[in-house]
């Protein structure tokens, strides 16, 4: 590395600073960027710049916008009077993906994750409870994922709703799409026994 | 994606034409170097545009270099009547990390590659030509991989060096460190026996 001009080592260094990029692929990366033409460097370089400057949260439901609030919080054509409540950004976008939801959403940006540190006060909770109270809501599903801390923070977020009187719900639990009982958790399999709905015969 | 702000979605889209960075990894990288404290983005993009101004390469060997002429060319320390020609820059951090060699480089910058359309003429072999001939240079070493194109441009190379009367070698093909005959291919089987060297009795 000690070979490489100085600036190539920085952008070496900063570039393995990414998740998931060690060293070696850093300075692949580094010399693509450098070597590749049609300016991706100059393009990638102006991307980052500009996005970083650019983006914020939406200050209503906390996902990334470029405005005040995000495209959602703005649409006439969402119901508000159903919220859901997911950890992070990335997972609206499984939920738009997927199509079928039409209400509004909340990003909580953490999860209740005592054994990393983080209370419910890492999270955007208090806003969560506001915006619940204060609006027209009916119902709120809380999307957060199947695992140890998604449970906790669904449990904890549930109790504080119910609290206040505000009903909310959690995504159903049970054997994924092309699951093979074979191959499936003991976890899994409880859940989706427990929750297993009655066949209505035709 | 649709639901990201459009300059998230440039972000990820310029992320996504680096080698071996599909789209998903680029918005999570993306979205890392939004929320990442510690000036993440900024030093980034700032590493990216300062390496991309300031390195060039060395008019000499062709080494990435942010003067005129690489570390290696202007150090008096480095024996000139030896050249080592290899494919890219990162080989030459490879021969530098072994540390045994101390004579100077010249990088190709491609190799020849029929089936890919590549030509001698992709290559700095003009260069490597007129500096063999004009300098005090007493062998070519020849560094190119023990790939099908590798080999080739090893022996193009080396022949038009001996047209010009000037000797070359190849680095000696055979089993790797730590290699098990149970594992090897026939190839480097072959290359390791029609390379054995004679052991000296104690």
């Amino acid at each position: 590395m000690q070979a490489f001009p100085p600036s190539f080592q920085k952008l070496v260094h900063e570039l393995s600073r990414l998740p998931s990029i060690g060293e070696k692929s850093a300075t692949r990366l580094a010399y693509y960027i450098l070597k590749e033409e049609g300016d991706l460097g100059k393009k990638l370089s102006s991307a980052i710049s500009e996005a970083c400057s650019k983006i914020g949260l939406c200050k209503t439901c906390f996902f990334l916008s470029e405005e005040e609030q995000c495209r959602f919080c703005v649409d006439p054509g969402r119901d508000s009077h159903v919220l859901c409540v997911v950890e992070k950004p990335m997972d609206i976008i499984s939920f738009e993906r997927m199509g079928e939801f039409r209400g509004l959403y909340h990003v909580l940006h953490g999860l209740w994750a005592p054994l990393r540190g983080q209370g419910p006060e890492s999270m955007k909770l208090a806003e969560l409870l506001r915006r619940a109270e204060s609006a027209e809501i009916e119902e709120v599903i809380i999307a957060t994922g199947s695992t140890v801390e998604g449970d906790a923070t669904a449990l904890y977020v549930a109790r504080l709703l119910s609290e206040r009187g505000i009903p909310s719900s959690r995504l159903a639990q049970g054997m994924p799409k092309g699951g093979e009982l074979e191959y499936s958790d003991e976890v899994t399999l409880a859940r989706a026994l427990a929750g297993r709905s009655r066949i209505e015969a035709l």
